[in-house]
């Protein structure tokens, strides 16, 4: 997630250019570009992918909702055609290219441009994607712009189409719900999976006190850090939809907008208390390593405290002094190791008295 | 509490279905279900177990306060029944069964919405567990949803069975702020433990330094934080009940409601009290295990700084040489060994003077 | 204070009773019941202290300002007398008697209802204790509920009996403000308590590092979280005072309250001021522990280098092969003390080059 | 600047006496008392030392203002004649004489009342000293009481002898404006100050490891706490003369106010921001402690490992068992040698290996 | 950019002067004056060096947006000439000469004034610089004040020659806001730079723990500091820019000023999120540094436990009694070696269990 998007904007590459100005910033170029178009009410549901964009194809009709479903960004000429049908502001364009976009929403008069990050995370990899989502919501029609290839709406496509639902019922305001609907779920999904890692570093922690642990905490911390620049914005757009007098934006809608805002408020929430338990868990790994050396400390300490003065009463008595009446004692030897051994027991005693052993 | 709820709000388990479709999340499918249905006035108390929730069940009696009181969530069939019954939104019903919900109030034409979490301290285990509780109130009426067999509402019932108090006297939305008042009676309860784990590790601390103090100050950090989530939002929703203009809140409970929110602040108070507390501790359980290694480093070097003088003498004269003057005399040998008296006296009195003793 | 007060809020104890119910929840129980009742105004000053409260006390004299002073609350019956003779609401006296409230004001149609907490700084036991106080405000009475025996209003009552001043010719919101004025005289001087302790701490941190300091520090940390519990929502009471439109407050006391307020802003800031410091102080210590570790365990290095080379080279002469040649030369012992001098030299050299010494 | 104000506010030596009444509780009872009367149009300017203040003295000329300019506060019978000439409520005298005031700005329908800390760094003891300074600002006159006998008005009273400048033109309450700009050129040099310490402390511990830079943090980190408390409340006086709307402040006034305003968030922010410097300095000073304790241990370690197989082995051949075949070899000695160097080579090779060398 | 601006804040060498008196506070006294004279409409562009600034220099053309571009400000005479021509308040002019300035926009009757800071990356000193541009916006021309000789304006001023884009076809604000465009592109390179930085210490940290990691993570903290001090007053600057109602701010830009605003939150986000991973970084390297103290304080235990009681066993056998029978047994010598053979396995073995090994 980081790697493309949080760490480097990659804005200053165009600089020189006016504001305003169409370019591409992302780095899926290679992703080959589509265009779904989808009419639907609640008797009829079509789809179907165009070859080309023409400036006949319809976008406002009266019987249906259109849904206007395009993947890829990198051909400006299509951007700018889709642009220019679709009577969309050149700034929104320039927004919906810039691929580091914050999450937003802008109403203008003839449309809300909404703009969000999708996460996506990966089994394989263990890494959280992020991908930009543009939601371009009219009377009768919602265009969408993916960056890359997510399939996320294919499970909603495919129940528009099997089941009349509410959607199937429901206005392009209520369709722009759904697919937000989604984005939060998986928001849900790689919260979880968090949430899943804190408890293993959790658990080798207590169990194990693994050596690499504050690194894994590091790396939740940062994704904490990403996930909540990508969420925390989603508060404020559907705060916004929900409370604007756009006439894009239904009555009964609003229901539904108030309910995905407790989604989005739950999800940050648990981003916040990931965060605090995630500086309990440093502060608990710092205090484990610290335990361990003492421990190491501890040992050494006793271990030399015993033998260095039993190892300088052998060097006494090692020493080639011609004159040395103990060395000649028939029991010398042996009156010499009892003395020893009685310091080892005294030492041994003092340190169980300090509560070290 | 934390297992079942905070770290994995098990939600994406839904992810695929449209918004609003009925499913029970939680894990508490064993419970049986059970319908309470109670009518009381000033003059009458009468309380049933409904073998089954019919179509014809009386919801709005005039002449009584009418209190059904559900507990189990996992028949859907049932839920559903009620939802048509009571006229209750689809939104509701997806909000309840949910029951990873995050506390809120909803205010509907028809009837407000309250979902709460009871705690229990279970003393046997020393686990804090959460139940999510939904309310339902309506002018006549108030539909209380339990997730699991919780008995909070055992004392209210018995007490407005025995004796015509306040509440029997009360409106619907009296019946809802006492059960709220026992929902926060709860939580009192629980932070009181908290405060006594506090104070036990506290006394640890100051008493004896316990190795793993880290740990439980780390287990009451994170009971603290889930207990914050838990409780925070009780406040809003107060504040919104005290406020709205609902045709279903009383004049006269609103004095109720702002003694309430009194003891949700208190609460909320005290949380974030023992927050400070809790980090306190821990900054002097860090400052308790360094002044111990200290102690053991200063003995270590105390006894190597003495003895590794003295070692390196005998060793001296341990030596082979042929020409050795000293080894001759006499003397020798006593006089070595008060040289080494002398040299290690002058190192404690060293050790003094730099006030390692 | 905190054993008394806000570590175990004995709330739960009241478990299972209805809201609004009188329990008397406080440790004192053996403070002797006095009720004093002094009228006054500019021209007469009288005291008397009740033998009991009969229902035809005047409470609203026209001449006269009454204030009716309570100290200890454990007489049920007594409270609920006068509740019912001075038209209090049974919610307010539930307020009295649970001493553990948080400070607040509510405002009722009949009269103020003010509750604080009064801190006392024991000299003899080095603790801050506190007692709660309930200030109900009438047109022409106020009545003041204290939970102990403190005398704390002793000054101020031969104050008003000796001098015909501000508090005689004033009317009963100014007796308040004069009441509020003696509590927050109080919090100054058990602020200023802890100063000292913090000044008492920074010496011994700067002169001696004392061992126990963290203790120390953790301490003053806890009766600084504690404090301000206490005094913050203070500031909220005196706005709310200021801002009402009760009729019970005067315009001209409002500048008064004005001037609390500020004093309460100034206690305050300097908790706030004192929290600073006091991790500050935690922050120094740590760092005077480990700059003392690092200096003993300097010595024992600087100590073992040097002398672990020469033992080892007198170890190498203690051998007792047939063939040393070393041992044969007549210098052999002499050359070696001088060796050994210069590696010990050069050791030295090497550590000062190194500016470990 | 703390010694005086901060640590101890000594109000508590005003309990006992009721509020309202006038006491001085600084220490700067030696301080000669001085009553400078100035009076000054576009015109002329005057300015005498007044002997005594004789209750005729013209406060409210109407064809100059005047600006009375009294240092020291000690003489209670002074400040209770000024206050009855100029219309002085008795809670202004009794915040103006305790010269530990919160710095505030009240509005009074006769006068505004201003009282702020002045700072002053001096130079001979590097310590910051404060002096209260209150300002009465009336419709002609402007009185300024100065707890000391600082020199901070004389630059401003010279420049408005010499030249006709704006202050001369201008009403009283551009006069107050400029004493107010004259105070916060003080805040400037005191913070710049400051910034200097913190260069000095963060070269310190970039060249050198100086021991005692914690202290010299912790002082630092406790100026920059007072200087807050000083300055901070500056923000909320000035915004609340700007948007007052006392008739004795000009519409014209209002523009300065506002730059004024920019200055002093310039010095909070400046303040923020050494803060943040400050505590990132602790951090780093105490890995710079850790990095030094690392590198004397990694010395004792290398020696010790290195010497400590060696001494085992000397001490093998030491030994005095009649059957010891190697000590009868008559390359023995030599072998043992080379034994020991290739051990030792081992050893740091190892060490290489492990980069600890 | 600290050493120039934030830590030292020169305006305390202003000390003495008048408020609103015109003093060049900054370092630039050597960069060359140039006064740069632009007018443009949608058909013409031109761009001539001014010699000199006369008073007939037209800057309220009807024809034309007429853009000053005025470069060093140490030419006192020439600001207060322009001044006097553009009708600019000495306040602003004082603000505009004093290069330390904090962020900010003020509305005039005449004009808008906004000073801002420029930020450069300095590519082979790697040092942040800073600069002082002030704008002042009037109906039909900007006038431009920068503090040295930055290039920040060739790319916009070579683009609207060459092509008619809509910044010549906009009005002065539009001007305006592509100027504010263009340093908001330049904050992005600088963050972008400081996230680079931010990865090369991560990466320094895990593949190697580089010793002087912290002074770089203090050295990026720093920056960050400043950093946020430097952009987060745009964002107000852009608020109030765009809920204006100057008349100098068309309808038509407010649009684009929201983008602007959306840029410069994405900035202060970022820096947030990079001081948050900028303490995550200080912890991992502390950690680093425990981890390997820990590691070398394990080697020294284990070898010292290990041979200690090995060098004790030996010098046991070099002791001198004369009856040590040990002594004389044939197999003595090889027995007591496998005797200490055995002890180093238990030893070993021991410290396995431990999981030391």
């Amino acid at each position: 997630m980081r790697n493309k998007k949080i760490i480097k904007p990659k804005i200053s590459t165009k600089k020189g250019k006016p504001p305003g100005s169409l370019i591409y910033m992302g780095p899926r170029k290679d992703v080959p570009i589509t265009i779904d178009y989808i009419q639907y009410n609640s008797e009829k549901y079509s789809e179907k992918r165009l070859k080309k964009f023409s400036e006949s194809t319809e976008l406002q009709s009266e019987d249906y909702i259109t849904w206007i479903d395009i993947k890829g960004l990198h051909d400006l000429a299509l951007i700018e055609k889709i642009g220019k049908v679709a009577n969309i502001h050149s700034l929104t364009l320039e927004d919906l290219l810039n691929v580091n976009q914050r999450p937003k929403v802008d109403f203008y008069d003839e449309y809300i441009f909404i703009v969000v990050q999708i996460l996506k995370f990966d089994k394989e990899t263990s890494v959280i994607e992020s991908e930009q989502l543009s939601i371009i919501i009219n009377e009768k029609s919602v265009i969408t712009f993916l960056e890359g290839n997510s399939t996320i709406f294919d499970t909603l496509k495919s129940r528009m189409e099997k089941t009349v639902g509410k959607v199937r019922n429901g206005s392009a305001d209520y369709l722009a719900y759904s697919i937000l609907d989604l984005v939060i779920d998986d928001y849900y999904e790689v919260v979880e999976k968090i949430g899943e890692r804190i408890e293993e570093v959790e658990e080798q922690l207590i169990i194990q006190a693994k050596k690499l642990a504050i690194r894994d905490i590091y790396e939740i911390k940062r994704e904490l850090i990403d996930l909540k620049k990508t969420v925390s914005p989603i508060r404020e757009i559907i705060t916004k939809l929900e409370k604007s007098d756009s006439p894009f934006i239904n009555e009964k809608t609003r229901l539904y907008l108030r309910d995905l805002y407790d989604h989005a408020i739950q999800i940050i929430d648990t981003i916040e208390q990931y965060r605090d338990l995630t500086s309990g868990l440093a502060d608990m790994y710092l205090s484990s390593v610290s335990n361990k050396m003492n421990e190491i400390i501890k040992v050494l300490t006793i271990l030399s405290s015993v033998f260095i003065p039993l190892t300088f009463i052998v060097g006494v008595y090692g020493m080639n002094f011609k004159n040395m009446p103990e060395l000649e004692w028939h029991y010398g030897y042996y009156i010499s190791l009892v003395f020893m051994l009685i310091i080892s027991i005294l030492m041994l005693l003092y340190f169980k008295w300090r509560k070290w052993l």
